[in-house]
């Protein structure tokens, strides 16, 4: 799909108004862009850096119409949206992107995985079930240890869980709600990798160095960039992010979990239609980051240069390590970014440090 | 004057809702403050992006009162900041930064060149007149041909104009507007050179290198950075820049507008106790920009890093050349800034582009 690009003036709608909207939302203010969120709370971090805010549910029918007369395109900073509320907004005639089929793959793991494979981006064995006796027939497919989760809803670590003999099958199933689950075979990698790509409205595709992950208690806590990879893993990593891309005919940027298995190949764990957390490294190690990347593909503008300017340590703030703000801005080489969340709970992503060095 | 740190989740308010008070909103945005502009126009570029807007003028103590309320420090975008508005804010507990005194020297050219020349940064010759008789005497004195400028409210080359023989001084001073004026001897520079410095609350300073100017009809057109310049040179701008911050016992960021003769000497034309256009370069040139600059010095936060990472060439995008967005958007080493204005002008600044090349 190509598109005539949208002038500077135009007003980019964000359903979300968390740290990746107000991140969104900078970035389309730095290039002439009105910005308009829509999230159920008042009061949120990128409303307070919006133009306009609209205080609803996601599939709030006068929420959506209301954001359909303010925007030109509408993105999201969340892989959850309602399918009602995509279709809605197109039945208004905006635009979504990433579209429809980008949001129903990522929010289903048994979908995702599905067209991951058809794609030709290999994953992880899994198999599905929805019942316990299903479940008890995928750990005998799979083979026991095993990653149980629930096929939707879930995100940093929860609503999952390890069985570690297959006679678990059922108390798991039980454990995790009795909603329908993915099985997956456990994947024996030495690396989490991720690499964040875009695609704009004419097919081009950009994509960033790969980045190393280090995550605690299924939350990320550290991303290396660029990591350092053969050129065999990297072209890997760039002919997966190609083929998730075109397959998907998605515009955007997205974000790709990988694993590094000790052969040197590459699987891909999951994926997420919007900016991600991986990705946060660009914006001080790159001259375009993900989130102008993100804008200049939904309003169809060229994209980006994606090269790594400095290698950067990312480091997530959560809960009350944000409270060492001061230190932190003390340090030259640490570029401080902060959400402006009213309130500071355990574990909640507060804001994250860039640390920079030369390449 | 040193202070604790104002915490993320303070409000830091802005006198001005232009591209400068918008592009300090998107800097203490991403450092987790909010914003509260106050400015006479509805819908400004920075109200856009800020948390609060109050539409009111700089002098009505209602907005004034409004702003205090919300505001745990306040600066501007501009140096034509009412005395009497700081006054108040002053009255009503809230610290504004840059100061008083600052802001007193810049408004008027005359206390801004004898302030200079006190505090061992050199001018060109001047003179002041108040009525015809003094501006006849001030020609004499500093010699035709000589540049009057009007004492008050001049900028991008507005309030100025040469006067070519001694007996035309009454003349220009009543096309001037009768006003009080200055006599400035010429300047014979080879080079327009600007810095831009910050100091923080404690009086730590931090100085940006060299940006060397280039101006079409008294406006900014292209600012190359860092300027190739001598070690004399830079360390002469370094020093007129802690003698005049010093001075001032100034808190924040500072443009300072020099000539370079062809002797080599530096001679201050104006300063802007703000940011600066000559700094915007900054923004893409240096880990720590002249906008977080200054956020982090009113917040009493330590001053970030000024080393050049890239050279820069920052060209204003006046009028209709901010059309050309989309031509611009596709050169891979232009950043490109759009301020939100909705009217374009003949000579209006809508943007900026920041080329970059390797240092």
């Amino acid at each position: 799909m190509s598109m005539t690009p949208l002038p500077p003036g135009s007003t980019i709608g964000i359903l979300g108004g968390g740290q990746l909207g107000r991140m969104l939302a900078l970035a389309a203010a730095r290039l002439g862009f009105d910005v308009a969120i829509l999230e159920p709370e008042a009061d949120s971090p990128a409303a307070r850096v919006a133009a306009h805010a609209i205080v609803g549910a996601y599939d709030d029918p006068r929420a959506l119409t209301a954001l359909a007369e303010l925007a030109d395109v509408v993105t999201f900073e969340f892989e959850n949206v309602p399918a009602g509320a995509v279709e809605r907004l197109t039945a208004l005639g905006v635009r979504v992107a990433p579209g429809a089929k980008a949001l129903a793959v990522a929010q289903d793991r048994v979908a995702e995985k599905t067209f991951l494979n058809e794609a030709g981006a290999p994953t992880v064995a899994f198999a599905k079930a929805d019942d316990i006796l299903e479940a008890a027939q995928a750990l005998e497919q799979i083979g026991a240890p095993a990653l149980m989760k629930t096929r939707r809803d879930g995100y940093d670590g929860k609503g999952q869980m390890w069985v570690e003999h297959a006679a678990d099958a059922g108390r798991a199933f039980a454990a995790l709600g009795g909603k329908p689950v993915i099985v997956e075979a456990p994947a024996d990698f030495v690396r989490e990798l991720s690499v964040i790509a875009a695609r704009g409205c004419d097919g081009e595709i950009a994509v960033y160095p790969l980045g190393e992950n280090h995550h605690e208690k299924g939350v990320l806590r550290q991303t290396m960039a660029p990591a350092q990879v053969s050129a065999d893993t990297a072209a890997q990593a760039e002919r997966i992010a190609h083929q998730i891309l075109t397959s998907l005919d998605y515009v955007g940027v997205i974000g790709i979990e990988l694993f590094e298995l000790a052969d040197g190949r590459l699987l891909v764990n999951e994926i997420a239609p919007r900016v991600h957390n991986t990705g946060h490294w660009t914006q001080d190690g790159c001259e375009v980051d993900q989130f102008e990347q993100q804008i200049r593909a939904v309003a169809g503008w060229p994209l980006g240069p994606t090269a790594a300017l400095a290698r950067v340590e990312m480091i997530n703030l959560l809960g009350e390590e944000a409270d060492h703000w001061a230190k932190l801005a003390g340090e030259p080489d640490a570029r401080l970014h902060l959400y402006g969340k009213r309130e500071t709970k355990p574990g909640r992503k507060m804001g994250h440090v860039n640390r920079l060095r030369p390449l």
